[in-house]
C-alpha cells in the first residue's frame, strides 16, 4: 500500500466573462475479498467477524437476495445459519440467468429494499449466487439512495475468480451485454469453494476459461498448474477430495484471483485502455452473441484465446510447441477450440472495428507472447485474422482424433 | 487547491484460514461550472472552447437531450447554433416533469444513446432543461457503459443554482423521491441566465427558495441582497434589464452557487452526515409528498425553513426581529410560509424519525443561528415541533393582512 500524492481537491473560481468554477474531489474506495470454506456451517463466524468493514452482530437483520437455484440447494442451510446466530433475514429468491439479466430484475431487488426499509448505513444487502445474481444485486444496491453497501457470496467458479472480485455491476439492455451498470465495489466478498460441489461441469469449465486467461497473459506457473492438475481439479469440482487436490484447487483459485486483483487495482474504473485482462474479450462478445445461446461466456472467451494464440503463432510470438500445449489444455479443461462463427471472416472484422471504437481509436489488442506474457498490438488486419482462423480450424479438426468429442466445439 | 495525502491505494494479501485481500484505490473527480449568457447566440463560442475538459470541434457530432417545453421555445435557435458551428446534432425532446421522472425516461435516453452509437470517450451527451431533465440524462449517462460523460445546460433557476451544479443524478421510484440515482458529475455545466426569461414566476420563486436556504445558513450578506433586490430581480426574471438589476442578479446567482460548491466539494459523496445544505430538507420531503401536487419542491423547502426559523426563535437562537425579516423575505419572494400539512403534528414527527433513520441514528438537524449561521442539534422533540408550528401559523395568518394572498400558502 502506498499513499497517493498526485490527487487534487478543492474549489477554484476564475472570473472570465462570468464566474467559472472548477471542483476537484477525491474518493477513497476500499473493499475486501475473504476466503473461507463452509461459510454457512453453524460454527463458522467468518460472515460475522471476517470483514472489519462489514460486521454482522446477533440481533441485527439483513436482506438476502439469492439465486433461486442456489436457494433450492442451500436455502435451508443458509436460513439455519442465520437463525443460529440470531440474525433475522428476509430472503428474496430470484431467478438469475442471462435471459433475465435485465432492469426488471433490478426493480425486484429495489422493491425488496423498499419493503425491507433498509438502513443504508448499517444493513448491507447480501447477494448469494452466480455472476448474474451478484451483478444484478450489486447494480440495484449501487443505485438505491445513490449507493447502499452490499456483500457478495459467489456460488459459481466465474463468481469466485471474476464477477465476485471486481467492482463492476450491471445488466443487459436490448442486445447490449452489460450495457447499463456501475462501478461499485461490494464492501466484502466471501469466497466459499464448497458451493461448487453442485455446479455442473460445464460451468466449472466456464470459470476455468477465465483462470486460463490470467495464466496465459500473466503466469506460466499458473498455466503449468492447470496443465498438471486442471482436469483432476475440474472433475473434483474444486472440492479438495484429497490433500493434493485441495492444494491444487487452493493454488489455482488464489493465484488466479491475486493476478486479477493486481491488474484491477490500479485501473478500477478502467480508465487505462490497454488492459491485459481484456485478453480473450476482443472477439468473444461477437462470438458469444452470434452463437447465443449455444456458448457460455467462458466458452466464447476461450475460442477468442485460441484464435489469438493462433495469431501469436503466426507472428512467431508463440512457438508451435507452446501453441500445442495451450490447445491441449483448453481441450483437457472441457473447453471448445472452435465455433463455426469463426467461419465468417466478416464477423471477426466487425468485432475488431467495434473494439477500436471502444478503445479510443486504436486496437490495443493484448496478444500472447509465449506462455504467461503478453504485448499490445494495433496492427492486426483482416487477412491475418483469416489466416489465424484457418490455422485454428486445422488444429481443432486434427484434435477430434484424440480428445473427447464434447471438448471440441461449443454446445 | 491542495494535494491529498490521506489516501491509500494498493493490494494487500493476508493469509488467515485462507487468503484474504484488501483492495484500495482512489478516484479523482473534476468538473466545471462555467457562466456565459446567451450560450446559443451564434458568435458565443463558450460551448465549443469554454471548458478545457469538453472541447467541441467543427465536424463533430453530439446527442442532445432537451426538455420538450424548452425545445418548443428555444429549439430552433439551438439547432441553428450547432449548424452554424458545423456540429451535427441528433435531438431527443423529452417530456420532463416530476410525474415522468421515472426509469422509463432513463430508458428513452439509453435508447437514443444506443441508436446514436455514442462514442463514450469523445461524445458527451448534452442535456438542456430543468432539474428533472438534467437528473434523468445524468442518470442515464452515468449508467451507459458504466459511465459516459455528459454536459448540463440548466434552463430553470433550480437548475442554475442547485440541480445543475452538484453531482447527484436520479429518478423517483414508487413513492420514493430520487430513490434511484448515482453520484456522477457532469464534465461541465454551462450557466445561461437568459433561459429564465420564459420561466413562469412561480418557478423563479421555487429557485429563490434554494438561494434563500444558502443565505440563511451561510451568508447574511446574501440574505441582505435578497431582502434589498430579490423581489425586483424576481420580477425581472434575472434578466438584468437595468445595470443595477444585472449586478444584483449576477451577485445573487454567483454567491449562491459559490456557497453551495463550498459546501459540496468536501462532501461530494455525502459521507458526512451533518450537512448544512440539508437545511430546509428535513420536513420538506414529507410536506412535499403529502401536499403533492400542490407544492413545488422549493415551496416545501421554504415551509420547512419557516418552521425551523420558528424553532430557532423559540430556542432564542433567532431573535424576534430576525425571524420577522426572514418571514417577510419569504413572502416578498412569492413563497409560502405555511401549508395545512403542518396542522398534523404526527406527520412532522414521522419526518423527524425518517431523518434520524437516514442520518445514522441521530437528528443532526441544521438550525439557523441568527441570519447566515447555523448549528446542528439532536434534541428536537414533538412538543417543540408543535409549538413551532403554532408560532408559525400565527405569523402566517397575521401576514395575510399585509401581503399578496398568493404568497402565503402553497398552491
Ligand atoms: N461483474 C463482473 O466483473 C463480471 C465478471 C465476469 C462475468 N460477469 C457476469 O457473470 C455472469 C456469468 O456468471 P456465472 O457464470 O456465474 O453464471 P450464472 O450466474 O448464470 O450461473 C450459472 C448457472 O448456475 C446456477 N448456479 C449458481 N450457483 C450454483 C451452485 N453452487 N450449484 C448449482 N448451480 C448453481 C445458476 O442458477 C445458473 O443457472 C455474466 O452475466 C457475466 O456478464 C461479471
Ligand atoms: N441533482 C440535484 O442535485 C438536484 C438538486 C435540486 C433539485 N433537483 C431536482 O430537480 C427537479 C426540479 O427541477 P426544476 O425546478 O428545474 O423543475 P423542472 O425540471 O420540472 O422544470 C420546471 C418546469 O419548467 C419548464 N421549463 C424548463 N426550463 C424552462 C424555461 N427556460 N422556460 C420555460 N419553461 C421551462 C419545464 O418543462 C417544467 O415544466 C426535481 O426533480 C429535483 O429532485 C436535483
Ligand atoms: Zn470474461
Ligand atoms: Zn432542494
Amino acid at each position: 500500500m502506498h499513499s497517493g500524492t498526485q490527487f487534487t481537491q478543492g474549489l477554484r473560481l476564475a472570473m472570465d466573462n462570468g464566474p467559472a468554477w472548477t471542483v476537484e474531489a477525491v474518493r477513497q474506495v476500499r473493499y475486501h475479498v475473504v476466503s473461507s470454506d463452509h461459510l454457512f456451517s453453524p460454527d463458522n463466524t467468518t460472515l460475522l467477524t471476517g470483514c472489519p468493514d462489514a460486521p454482522l452482530r446477533a440481533g441485527e437483520r439483513r436482506l438476502v437476495v439469492i439465486d433461486e437455484n442456489v436457494d433450492a440447494l442451500y436455502g435451508a442451510r443458509i436460513r439455519a445459519f442465520f437463525a443460529h446466530h440470531d440474525i433475522a433475514v428476509t430472503v428474496l429468491a430470484l431467478r438469475a440467468d442471462e435471459t433475465v439479466k435485465q432492469f426488471d430484475a433490478v426493480s425486484r431487488v429495489v422493491d425488496a429494499m423498499n419493503d425491507f426499509g433498509i438502513d443504508r448505513r448499517r444493513e448491507p444487502v447480501i447477494a448469494i449466487g452466480g455472476g448474474v445474481l451478484t451483478d444484478i444485486v450489486g447494480f440495484a444496491a449501487s443505485l438505491y439512495r445513490r449507493g447502499t453497501p452490499y456483500i457478495r457470496i459467489p456460488t459459481t467458479l466465474i463468481g469466485l475468480v471474476d464477477a465476485g472480485v471486481g467492482v463492476k455491476t450491471g445488466v443487459n439492455y436490448d442486445t447490449g451485454k452489460n450495457r447499463l451498470g456501475t462501478y461499485a465495489a461490494a464492501t466484502a466478498t466471501f469466497l466459499d469453494r464448497s458451493f461448487l460441489r453442485s455446479l455442473d461441469l460445464r460451468h466449472i469449465s466456464n470459470g476455468l476459461a477465465e483462470i486460463l486467461k490470467m495464466a496465459l497473459i500473466r503466469s506460466e506457473e499458473l498455466f503449468e498448474l492447470l496443465e498438471r492438475s486442471g482436469p483432476a481439479v475440474r472433475a473434483d469440482r474444486f472440492q479438495g477430495s484429497t490433500g493434493e487436490l485441495a492444494r491444487a484447487a487452493d493454488a489455482i483459485v488464489a493465484e488466479s484471483i491475486h493476478l486479477m486483483l493486481e491488474e484491477l487495482q490500479p485501473n478500477l474504473w478502467e480508465s487505462a485502455l490497454e488492459r491485459c485482462v481484456d485478453y480473450g474479450h476482443t472477439f468473444s462478445p461477437t462470438i458469444e452473441m452470434h452463437a447465443l445461446p449455444e456458448l457460455l461466456h467462458g466458452e466464447a472467451v476461450v475460442i477468442d484465446m485460441a484464435l489469438t494464440t493462433a495469431l501469436g503463432a503466426l507472428r512467431g510470438d508463440v512457438s508451435q510447441g507452446q501453441a500445442d500445449r495451450i490447445f491441449s489444455v483448453i481441450r483437457a479443461l472441457g473447453l471448445p477450440l472452435w465455433n463455426e462463427v469463426l467461419e465468417d471472416p466478416s464477423l471477426l472484422e466487425a468485432a475488431l472495428r467495434d473494439t477500436v471504437r471502444h478503445r479510443d481509436g486504436r486496437q490495443r489488442l493484448p496478444l500472447p507472447v509465449g506462455i504467461g506474457r503478453h504485448r499490445f498490438v494495433n496492427d492486426v488486419d483482416p487477412a491475418e485474422l483469416r489466416a489465424a482462423a484457418q490455422l485454428l480450424r486445422g488444429r481443432a479438426q486434427g484434435a477430434t482424433q484424440d480428445a473427447p468429442a464434447e471438448a471440441l466445439v461449443g454446445a
